[in-house]
């Protein structure tokens, strides 16, 4: 069986990361996973939220946003509408639960970083591509925070690494990153985050259609592990490079 | 190892579901586990959501909320603080989605039912209880519309059942149905929901401390079908009786 | 003349006042005026607010709200609306001046205590049961209080004792303690609040239909009295059980 | 005894009641009760809110608001802050059931008459100025109404005459009409709307310090239809006048 | 070419400025373009806002707002709507920097003063009014200032005055002061401020229709200038008057 | 002299034009001054808003944001404050007013064209950029409209050209072009809208320290001038090029 756009149904679209990708940001990526562009900034600032303070640990935070018309047809601007949508929340709070899965807060110090993570083009994949391309900015505001002395020698605040991807059931086929139109399709839709050492994060599965089985549930978590050990390896290529 | 309340590793809460706690509501339902407390009810109206009209299907969503002292310490209210928090869109787009998976929309025909989920008294699993003793009141509120002519003669909106169970591992071990103090401390924290057949509607995992393994999933999946097998029998014995 | 539910015009619904309705709050109440529930709880903090602070004196405040589904027909969440009523915000703020009306705000000490009324099902009188509702559940909380010395020794903030009930007019006949029915219909309806000794808090009467004479006001004040003098004894012997 | 401005107990403050003072509503009154100056517009509109279509009937509501600086602290404007406040809701409400009491909704016909009330500066009794402002301004907007034939010929939508005035004890004795000083300082407040021929249609009476007994409450009534028999006058005399 | 209400095209609607309309604010005036009323205060308070503290420097600002009926067609109170619209954002901001031109803010020291107009009744040129009258209303604040000591001796924290007027070219002929009817149907639309040296603070100009010349920006220019050197004229002859 | 970044005084920064950015949006452009870079949407959609139903005449309008991490410090969203500030406001309204200069509704027929504006970098000028990308935006989106027959034949919806510049006065010296650095130290600054015949749809200057004087105003409209003139060339060379 082919898929849309011609993909196995192990296949990952073409992923590249951009780093460097503004010039304020103390980390910034643009990522793409085939036609789903994401922008993530990292944004370091001195101190904590109020309920942190004194603690001697960091905090980690994200916001997820889509462009009005990242999508096939324009939405409405939450600022406009003056509150923030269900599934917005549900996202940024995923991103951010996510990254902190790899920090160590004392190391960080009474630091924060909020990851900003907005979407230019939209096509399916926007949360796993969110997440993967986060880590990267992260890693490079952690870099700047060594250089400036916020992060005291000889501490490393990142634990680990982590990446995401989508999963989903299609006519009954399991298949690795769906686009937008595969989306819309499945049967059961999962978004799993997975560290560098092939554990889970987050496990995310939703039977949209049909409940799903067992193993169903477990031929898209092998899947899944697979997609995130290829992501794994473009974060470690793309930080590997001079900036 | 016994744990906070006695309870072995697999063993719910004591699960009781009253139904009829409203004279208002096409279905009601005051669910407990254990010190969680969670009042459900279904409110039945005709019509449908303005972008559904003509499509001859219904529909079915659900709103969650917590009473400000239903915790341990006050919370704000959210109609004060003048919007809806994360968790709680979060949450009540879950009990949705896990209701619509057991609904036939044709059957049910251009009817929305609304699910309330208030949580009196929160010990731990609130979303799991809300899900469980909603999916009760809805039972109720189609029976009533049945009576009503609402839905049409020889139609069963109800394609299967569905309930909910948390399980989390603390200290090492898997457990299930956690109550406030062990979610706390819980390493891994997962939510799944299940129809009565054993299959998955969804499954939300989450590293709370440490990354999860595949084995450590597997047994929180297991004790999770157990624990839904348990209280799809409540359901059972609870929709028997007569209200 | 007997009235929908078969009472004299002079009579009260079934009172019921269930003290220690949650495991959580300082003071709990779960209240009943017949089909009426309301659900109170104090919750004790030390410190007030900042425009207090340094004064030595504590403070009183109520926030009431209807369940979605409390009433006949499900009404919007004011917290998805993203904004409190008219209505709501009236009642809050006059549950809350009745407390205040029987509390030595400098033998509470600098705590405050927040009272929150929700009703779980309403058949007319929400207001003046979450009123007399609260006062037991304000009371459980200053006994607390005093327990824990947050209050000092041989101080006693509770000044006197509270309690409301609605009178009306209907069909020309005045009435005590309004049930849904009767209110629509109601001429001329008035809340009152009384101290136990018998003198009025608040006096609230609004002329629905008619405007209301002089002698029409002072048969309305003489039920009023009548059945706050009965509300204040239940109020005495619910406190008077052991919790 | 000699109040803070040299009156009587029984003694308004001097009223004036300016019509025609904008040139674009359809009734509009610059009242003041001494130096609480009220502006008060009535706009009519064809048609009603949707819930009132094909009725037949006509609606009167009212908002009421404070300039900023209408105090002798600036206030922060509503609009800048998000929302309205209880207390604005509140008096709105009170203002607007004060008209409808004097309307036959039929004679009104299905047009809408929205009475608003903004204090220019404020001291003590802005609501009850309001109300006894609106009322004018409101019969000018009628009159025009039926100018235009919205209103159909031999009809009469005002039933009568509508005026308020505040009341309250201070330092043990009742005194009419408040101004700010007295308002902080007196023990009890109450606010009485009466029709011209001495009827009620709203009485709101609250102890700020001690509960008060009957008796008091009966001297404060007799003061307030006093009051408002003088304010009737007022009106009835500012509406004789040409405009 | 007369207009019409028969002015020339250099000729300002007549001008009146009355000083201390308000009993509680430091600065008041009620000021009319022609049949365009604003109503404006200044607020004294001391300290600044939190970005300024410890810099030795006061502020100013304002908020522009219109009353409801203060247009041929009611509006809906943006405290109701629960947001500023744009306009009114705009023409805030507009005020504040035009008053904030003339301010030397070492000599006003750690003092804030809030400008607060409220357009009672438009007829066109709202903000150009108020910025003149909120000049006066500046003056009169600052005055109070230095009796109070706020100010410090032989300082003088304004440099300047300033006043605004709006030009526009009707039917190809530019206008001076452009009343409701001459400004919607204005090919070319500006508002100028300027200082009482013939300086300019602000010039926006905005083409309606057709983009306009570099001819008849500057004849629009120099009307502009006219109006504002007759309007300084009236600014100084108010002030000159005994309070 | 020379500048910040060695221009000299009438220089532009360097300007790129990427139109087909989005796979989505019927016209999209990222449009480059300098460091200044802004992503521009063009969205159609048939219908009109409902106050210009029936009308005949299509609508243009604008909305402009930045992203939170665009600037040197991270700035909140206005989503998660749940209101647009007045900022925000201003300049979209200013760049839906320039587009809508250039465009011939009656031609444009019922269509409306939502110009999207998301700063993804800022270094000064960003709503000139704006208004100069979103022109070529429009013009693709236009052309896609006549492709698709949505715009009838021999029509033509576009009347003219338009580009914006900012200006400024810095230690002196008028300048083109302002990037962030000159813009802070800015005496006055103006932002200019020019249609491609060299004239004026907006002029808006605002003296930032000093009142400026008409000598001034002139050289910085020269400047301007001569500025779109260069972003006049770049606009057309972009659209000449195939997409």
């Amino acid at each position: 069986m082919s898929r849309i756009d011609g993909r196995t149904p192990d296949q990952l679209r073409p992923v590249t990361i951009q780093r460097g990708w503004s010039k304020h940001a103390e980390g910034s990526v643009l990522i793409s996973f085939g036609d789903t562009k994401v922008f993530c900034t990292a944004s370091v600032t001195e101190g904590v939220p109020r309920w942190r303070k004194g603690s001697g640990e960091g905090w980690v935070t994200a916001e997820y946003s889509m462009l009005p018309r990242s999508t096939n047809t324009r939405g409405d601007r939450e600022a406009v509408r003056g509150k923030i949508g269900g599934r917005t929340h549900e996202i940024s709070r995923l991103i951010g639960r996510s990254l902190r899965a790899v920090i160590d807060f004392k190391a960080l110090g009474e630091n924060t970083i909020v990851l900003d993570c907005d979407v230019l083009q939209a096509d399916g994949g926007t949360r796993t591509a969110a997440i993967t391309g986060a880590y990267v900015a992260l890693a490079d505001a952690i870099t700047w925070a060594q250089g400036k002395k916020l992060v005291k020698h000889g501490r490393q605040p990142l634990t680990g690494t982590v990446s995401a991807v989508s999963v989903g059931i299609v006519d009954g086929v399991p298949l690795l990153d769906l686009c937008y139109e595969e989306d819309v399709r499945a049967e059961t839709d999962m978004n799993v985050v997975c560290t560098g050492d092939g554990r889970f994060v987050e496990v995310q599965g939703t039977a949209e259609a049909e409940p799903f089985a067992r193993d169903e549930l477990n031929a898209l978590l092998d899947l899944a592990v697979t997609g995130c050990t290829t992501l794994d390896a473009a974060q470690r290529e793309a930080l590997a490079a001079t900036l």
